[in-house]
């Protein structure tokens, strides 16, 4: 218990020297969580029959993102490659071969400079990536939901003290642990923010703003449904009973921790993806090898990435990304 | 039993379309053996007290390499940063808050495009990367050989069925599951090759042919220890007693697969760091950051690298490196 008052200390805007950093109580701590909270993961999606593989680093092409994040552009054998953003066409394509499976996916995000102070963007940062031949949003959903609920008991019951020690209650996952999940739509969310006086678009993602005060105001994670079509990827399938809308979620803590999850039943049908790339910007002649699968068929699926670090940061209650991770990279920061 | 056919057909040089190469009932077996031997890994190196973290991707900074292999380069915020070509120098500089600690990193090497054909070369592939503050040579290799033996072990109890498909016998593994290990210096392991009519060079790696003789040749994985100095990196420790031989080693497997694991001790001197970097050939004023954390003391330590997917080559049995991986990368190949 004399250990406390260092690990609670509150976070400085920007982590202080690497060895400094790396030598904290605090990070140790958070270390350990993340340990747990990835064997967890990886116990509960083996005991569901999923088979992990390990995605790729570099391609011909990424995950388009949303948000102002870049690729990083990297010379590959004189080709134009990409590091991945998300490895999202990579668990569409091998659905086939593995129709459950998932990644812990390191991705790379060049993010605007003004979300360094956001607490929740590092460029470096890693997903639980997981995808489900045949499934529905709600499948991905219960699959989602029932990892983070077996990944805090584990925690909570492989390292109670090293929470204590960052100050962390067990009261706080007590409505997570009974299995209560809530859910709203993305037009009921922005419904709420505006009569509470948050200018949120009902044509766009959830500001940071907004989701912070939607996470402060719920006492359990959270789902919100149904986000408009322009906000999100054109891999996101659209619901064919309601056009314009699309059959994504995310899941949201509460506390204050904003989004863990973004997932969605993905567009499959060869001639809707090209559309959807086509309306979102893209251009579908560098996607060749991905259209190329989509064209022999790719089967339905839905599925979710749970960001690893902001998974850590809300199990340990710790104000800011880079405190959960041993190599943090801030946008716009130079650093190891 | 029926299903051993396609699983043994002789393999082509390179990989199949995507599609078909994610289908193959080969590619399932390869994937099951790779997360089996990760959950050995992790079990073993958890039991040993050892925390894992998770490595960043790009840097100012890699580690030089060697036989030739180049990073690939990206333009972070403006600043002229590396893929990781390994983890090496994270390694050392986490020692002080984690004096156990593992990796399982993923590395890029742009290997030279001759590379393609020997089997043993990915662009992307993945290390069990281990470091151990305080550590020997001899307790680095106590931990490889203790990690591997137990792999091989679960991996036979949990998966005896799809070894026996892919044609591995268990005889393939007995001495080793013995926790038998020989071992050479590089220098004898030079002279049996010279005697043998293979043109080795006393002062340079074991070639890809020469390693292959010598892996041929052995019915248990052994380790070749001393390597002559300009043949590795700087961070691989100048053995005082011995001057122009370095305190690390190679483990090579029986059977032809050769090389699993490269390991060393340490330099952890500043000034001697500095020394050996110009020797390489390598700017100092380009590795600031681990500069200045060795000039302000970085433990003496020691570790290896395990290569995963020649580890699951070797459980396998297969071929070629394309066989165990998902999305494979062969030199000079441009693939998704």
């Amino acid at each position: 218990m004399e250990q406390s008052t260092p690990l609670l200390s509150p976070a400085p805007q920007s982590p202080p020297p690497l060895g400094e950093h790396l030598r904290s109580p605090q990070l140790r701590a958070a270390m350990l969580v993340q340990q747990e909270a990835l064997y967890s993961a990886r116990e509960f999606l083996r005991g569901e029959g999923f088979t992990e593989l390990l995605p790729p680093l570099v391609g011909p092409v990424t995950d388009p993102g949303g948000r102002g994040a870049k690729a990083l552009d990297v010379d590959y054998y004189g080709h134009p490659y990409k590091l991945m953003t998300s490895a999202i066409l990579y668990k569409q394509a091998s659905l086939h071969g593995f129709p459950k499976l998932f990644y812990i996916a390191p991705n790379v995000r060049v993010e605007p400079e003004e979300t360094a102070s956001t607490g929740r963007h590092l460029v470096e940062f890693h997903q639980i990536d997981v995808e489900i031949a045949g499934a529905s949003r709600e499948d991905a959903q219960d699959v989602a939901a029932g990892m983070l609920t077996h990944i805090v008991e584990h925690v909570w019951t492989a390292l109670p003290e090293v929470l204590a020690e960052l100050g962390r209650e067990e009261l706080d996952f007590a409505e997570l642990r009974t299995g209560k999940f809530d859910s709203c739509s993305h037009e009921e969310a922005v419904t709420r923010l505006v009569n509470g006086g948050h200018p949120q678009s009902p044509d766009a993602e959830i500001d940071w703003t907004g989701e912070r005060i939607l996470s402060l105001e719920a006492d359990r994670p959270f789902f919100v449904n149904d986000y408009p079509k322009g906000s999100r990827g054109f891999y996101d399938r659209e619901d064919p009973q309601n056009p314009g809308v699309l059959r994504n979620f995310d899941l949201l803590a509460h506390g204050g921790y904003g989004e863990l999850v973004s997932g969605s039943e993905r567009e499959a049908d060869y001639a809707t993806i090209v559309t959807r790339m086509r309306e979102s910007g893209e251009n579908p002649a560098k996607y060749a090898w991905y259209l190329d699968l989509a064209r022999e068929g790719i089967p339905a699926s839905a599925g979710f990435g749970m960001g690893l670090q902001r998974l850590v940061r809300f199990l340990t209650g710790l104000d800011s990304l880079w405190q959960v991770s041993a190599y943090p990279k801030l946008p716009g920061v130079v650093a190891p």
